[in-house]
């Protein structure tokens, strides 16, 4: 029997910009080889600074245009496209792709849990966040950067991996074959992507909610390509531009 | 701190036609009140006799030119068809609505695990499914119907629910708040497809796959709206139609 073991870091306190969230991980939580950790964005990026105040942006014509169509602060939409590296719709909600490849709405920008009239941004790169993260470690771990997500086609968000160290985040099923000894015709499992939802089951959302949670058990590749699908992979996102 | 375990059903035998998964998983695992227990759908349709012979199906004129378009046998688009209440796109691959709500490519149809010249149907209502399956446990379990689907924007798949009973598939966190006291913006959380994936981590693809998984240690609502957007609800779906 395989068994999974998913476990909040408790008693983490409240994180603020210039944190070792590897020592704070660590001195409430004996981690173990093999271990995956798995950090809410929102905890890195306030770790790193990347709150911004919303009177310092000066929205561009298209950010008031956006704006006005979607009645939202010009100052938000302005921060919006400055982390996006391409926008795939701007109504009825403005969907981007950040500049480090994932697409989100609103390019994943946070105004909970911040205070008034400040913004939280993604960190500027998540993975190369999981990997400071992880050399801080000094264990054999992974870390994933986590986010919540919409998705086409189904209701609610789930949370997905944004940003990894330590894992590759696709395992790769080729050459394995099914009870009949044919090929897989399923190759490439997300598993960042599900140990990230998983993690969130324990995470919560809420003022409440637990930003750190460790994952143990589970067998996992560690190396391999990105979850980000570029444009030409990507049949519903050119879609989205006729 | 709150935990989460997860265990494969383990030694349960090959899925024939007509087995009483219920019973089937009883007697390989004690469940306990609370338990999410995740079955594959593939193992749910084998039970249920979703088997069909390709020779049976007799393509349409629609058929036979998306199969010439995309290389396909067209006895197989067919039944994909048969499957479909909708049909999203037709290229570069074929992605439908099921007559039960679900969206994804081939209507779910699964060609591996199941022999030459057959195909394995969906179960015709998942939920349905689920909920058949959770009055035979006799105890306050919940049932979930897994399956791995492909996503706009992310590279690989990842499981997803399909059919559920015992609970609400999305959690509202609407009247929480934030560190802040600020009402949360994300008020939906898809913990069915959350539990799916951290199943799916256990269950693996390929032959040596465990099509049964328990996830212990969650709190989850017991009941709730579904997890499939209408077309009104679906922005990215209507740019498909346009």
């Amino acid at each position: 029997m395989s068994s999974l073991q998913g476990y909040t870091v408790p008693g983490l306190p409240l994180v603020r910009e210039g944190d070792d969230l590897a020592a704070l991980v660590k001195s409430h939580f004996e981690l173990q080889d093999g271990d995956v950790l798995l950090l809410a964005s929102t905890i890195v990026a306030k770790a790193e600074g990347r709150f911004r105040m919303l009177e310092d942006y000066r929205p561009s014509p298209r950010a008031l245009k956006i704006a006005s169509d979607l009645g939202k602060d010009p100052r938000f939409v302005q921060a919006v496209l400055e982390e996006s590296a391409d926008v795939l719709l701007e109504r009825p909600f403005l969907l981007v792709a950040t500049r480090f490849g994932h697409i989100g709405v609103n390019a994943g920008i946070d105004q909970s849990n911040v205070g008034e009239g400040r913004i939280l941004l993604l960190p500027e790169d998540p993975s190369a966040s999981a990997e400071a993260i992880r050399e801080r470690l000094h264990c054999d771990c992974a870390v994933i950067v986590t986010d919540t997500c919409g998705r086409p086609f189904r209701t609610g968000v789930a949370a997905v991996a944004i940003g990894w160290a330590g894992i590759g985040p696709l395992r790769d099923w080729r050459g394995e074959r099914d009870l009949h000894g044919r090929p897989l015709e399923i190759t490439l499992e997300a598993v960042a992507d599900e140990m990230a939802s998983a993690a969130n089951l324990l995470m919560g959302e809420a003022g409440g909610g637990t930003p750190a949670v460790v994952l143990r058990g589970l067998d996992y590749p560690r190396c391999g390509q990105s979850l980000f699908r570029t444009e030409e992979q990507d049949v519903i996102r050119r879609h989205l531009r006729s």
